[in-house]
């Protein structure tokens, strides 16, 4: 009774983890979209150096924000059907992927414009591999998960991969970012930078923030007592393979 | 039975994943090394760019490698007995800090020699951020697990969070290591790192094996079957825990 009570008190707080979550979440996309706005002399779309600014918008909207939304849809919405909650993670990562391209393009446009060599940074190198990993991931995912293409096994097998590689690939967009803020603040202020220039200190609690976000994401998402509840029809089948595979007698039916 | 074949299938794999960490490590360190050491002029403690130097290789050595090995210990003594592998899980950690210690040191030192500010680059926030994290989390781990100043349930409440800050302050490490490669390319080779040089490629891959160590290490110590199996006077002890709360009959004894 004791822990039935401390599990029940845990998941009371899981809602303000939630808005926590997304306060931290807008307040990055905010902090990015001003940044660029009011810094850095705007938005456009002709391959000059506004049309950079759309890049960092983009990737910590869809790469970070959408993203990391997309993996808390399982605890926000524990008790809703499985396959409506799959869905809704698919489609967000399907936005996140879609901006995270505009993105990606908003950058290839600005470096052929301004014939700067592509992907010669650390910053391209993770960005890049993080989201190919992304790409695959999210494929994978739609064959094992939504189409009914993987046997039971299979999906019991891959789903805990999908899972650390889930949380890996938050962890690698959230670092991307970083190093990306890095890269423009000593393009751009590297002589004003030390002498703690507004613009860097903005952007440097920008990263801080996109760090906490993670963090609290990553919590959330792997925090035992705020796990989703089985269902009775998936438990049924769960303890039905168990029965099949080690030869056990369920303990309930 | 086959559910128990695949766990001790699974397990045979670990020494491979183990083996694949230290090469990655050992690697990262000697890179790191050989960067400092032929690209960047050598090592000195006189205040100078070669005091500096020493900032890296120690970060790497401290809160990255020997860091990640202190977190592997459980996995790799899965059977020893569970005091030892506290004790050599809290002096790696201890080494660890101290070479950190160092290596900053190396770092401020040389600001102050130079006369550039301290503490202003977003590097600098998330690498103090980090340190200052593990040596509260070092302290705390003492005080928790290795001290009996703590009771049963304060252990329990406390053990999940030691583990989830455990696994980001590795991500954290390798993060701010990521920033700070960044940042001496982009202060040393500005003007050849986006012609390929041979050092900003060397860099460039020092980073994404430091990831690729973080993500053997988070991945060994996070698959299920890799986890140490309690011993029998722990799970005899934690039963009855769970039979004094919850009110339930062991089902073995």
């Amino acid at each position: 009774m004791e822990g039935m009570a401390l599990s029940a008190g845990g998941l009371r707080t899981l809602p303000g983890y939630v808005v926590c979550s997304q306060v931290l979440g807008v307040t990055c996309v905010v902090i990015t979209g001003v940044w660029m706005g009011h810094y850095r002399g705007g938005y456009a779309w002709d391959g000059s150096a506004q049309e950079f600014n759309v890049h960092p918008l983009c990737m910590v909207l869809g790469l970070v924000f959408l993203y990391g939304d997309a993996v808390l849809v399982y605890r926000v919405f524990r008790n809703e059907n499985k396959r409506s909650v799959k869905i809704l993670h698919a489609l967000l990562h399907m936005m996140a992927l879609i901006i995270s391209i505009v993105g990606l393009v908003a950058a290839f446009d600005f470096h052929s414009s301004a014939k700067i060599s592509h992907m010669y940074s650390l910053h391209s190198w993770c960005g890049m591999l993080t989201f190919v990993l992304f790409f695959l991931q999210w494929l994978l995912g739609l064959g094992f998960f939504l189409f009914p293409w993987a046997s039971a096994p299979l999906r019991s097998w891959y789903l805990p991969l999908h899972v650390f590689f889930g949380l890996l690939l938050l962890a690698m967009s959230v670092g991307s970012c970083l190093l990306g803020i890095t890269e423009k603040l000593l393009f751009s202020i590297m002589s004003t930078y030390s002498k703690f220039a507004a613009e860097g200190v903005l952007a440097n609690i920008l990263g801080l923030l996109l760090v906490c976000f993670g963090v609290v994401v990553g919590y959330v998402v792997t925090r035992d007592d705020f796990r989703r509840p089985p269902n009775p029809e998936e438990e049924a089948l769960s303890v039905h393979f168990k029965t099949l595979s080690e030869g056990e007698i369920p303990s309930s039916p």
